[in-house]
């Protein structure tokens, strides 16, 4: 799989061959978060994106309702079929986790696609830094925050924010890397002291793994795109598709075409 | 004065009219800190600002040994006497503070001109961030850290550094703005615990004065034009002319010129 390009890795996702994690595969290309919603609830949370951009970064959106070709984010993208494994919610309540959305389809949704920190992870390790949920093999470990999200019609929630430790001068060359990557959550929101952002327990992440921090080690933390699922999750859609944690939609846009710069 | 050009003011210091601190003068262009020595010793000096451009970024050189005149930084700038006050030091020690150097002139003096914090200040106040020293009116504190430079030559020794305390949001803008000023030191080198870059005591510079560091804030540290200052010093050049801390030589370049973005 390591070696196989973004539309053959589609291609054996959409045949069921394939519906696993998609962490690490078709390295150098973006990999996506999904979620699709009925048009009638889609407006409000593109408004809710467009204000809370670090947390909420779109890099794709179907161009009408019902649309599931995505033509812009790679060849004969199917957003019903090209993801390993989809969730869907009813009412804000998680009901189904599928391989295949098609038969949930219907002609007034709309899908979007948020970017993930899998892009910037890939240039921070390309310039030579640790990702410590990588090296020990976990889930980046992520935590509900104090920071206030924009509210945007029944869209609403406080900013959960992913960590990774790293020496303050890591830190620095971090901020200057991620800062290129404005759509996959930019540079961070913070970094030290965890009580500052609302964080009571940095061994306890409300998401994922904890991961081991080293004296001399600073915790520094970036929006996490966590953050739109809880604010899906609150305002209760009657219905819902997202992607299942890990199971992103690999597209065949190269990471750097995400770099300002 | 504040309201006058580069040209306008550099008239009035070489006449004599004027022989302060040029803090605050001609806001929007760039100053820069001295040092002058004989070419024997250029070549090296030369060496140890390029192998430590961070804490010895060189904007303007003379372009011949003896020459005085630097077209390259503004109008008839005549370095002998375009800076308020200058310091002389023989094998290494202070002997002279004067402000012209006319009669210590040599036809073998080699002039270097390097970026100073003033520029970056101004950036970061242009964005909204505060600087306490300025806030509090003092000079910046400097620190002695145990970050060694690259040596060349007969210049060695260790960074210092500046501080300026920050919240930990708005250290990160700060870090974006100055990455964006390679020549006047560039991104800050370290934040938080002052111990592990060697500082014992965060309330005691080894230059200039303390500042209040609030709650909820950390220092951030820059490496400093003190720097070659006190690699000269530790050199011991039969002589050397820099500028009297705080008296820089006001160029005609903008501020933006020295951005790279």
């Amino acid at each position: 799989m390591k070696d196989m390009t973004p539309y053959g890795i589609r291609q054996q996702i959409r045949s069921g061959e394939f519906s696993e994690n998609t962490s690490g595969l078709a390295q150098g290309f973006v990999q996506g978060n999904l979620a699709i919603m009925p048009k009638e609830w889609a407006n409000d949370f593109l408004q809710f994106c467009q204000l809370n951009p670090k947390p909420c970064p779109i890099i794709g959106m179907s161009s009408q309702p019902g649309d599931f070709m995505l033509p812009d984010l790679g060849q004969d993208v199917d957003i019903r079929t090209d993801i390993p494994k989809y969730r869907i919610y009813e009412h804000g309540v998680l009901t189904k986790e599928v391989t295949d959305v098609t038969e949930y389809w219907q002609d007034d949704l709309v899908t979007f696609l948020l970017g993930c920190s899998f892009s910037f992870e890939e240039a921070l390790i390309a310039d030579g830094l640790e990702v410590r949920n990588i090296t020990e093999g976990v889930n980046v470990p992520m935590y509900r925050t104090n920071i206030d999200c924009k509210p945007a019609g029944r869209f609403s929630g406080t900013t959960v924010v992913s960590m990774r430790p790293m020496k303050p001068a890591d830190a620095i060359r971090a901020i200057q890397i991620c800062t290129r990557f404005p759509s996959v959550h930019g540079a961070p929101l913070h970094f030290g002291d965890p009580s500052q952002i609302g964080i009571a327990d940095i061994n306890a992440p409300d998401f994922g793994d904890a991961v081991t921090i080293n004296e001399g080690e600073v915790p520094v933390f970036w929006a996490c795109g966590v953050t739109p699922q809880v604010a899906i999750e609150q305002a209760k859609p009657p219905m819902c598709i997202t992607h299942s944690p890990g199971h992103m939609l690999i597209t065949d846009l190269p990471n750097s075409r995400l770099s300002v710069l």
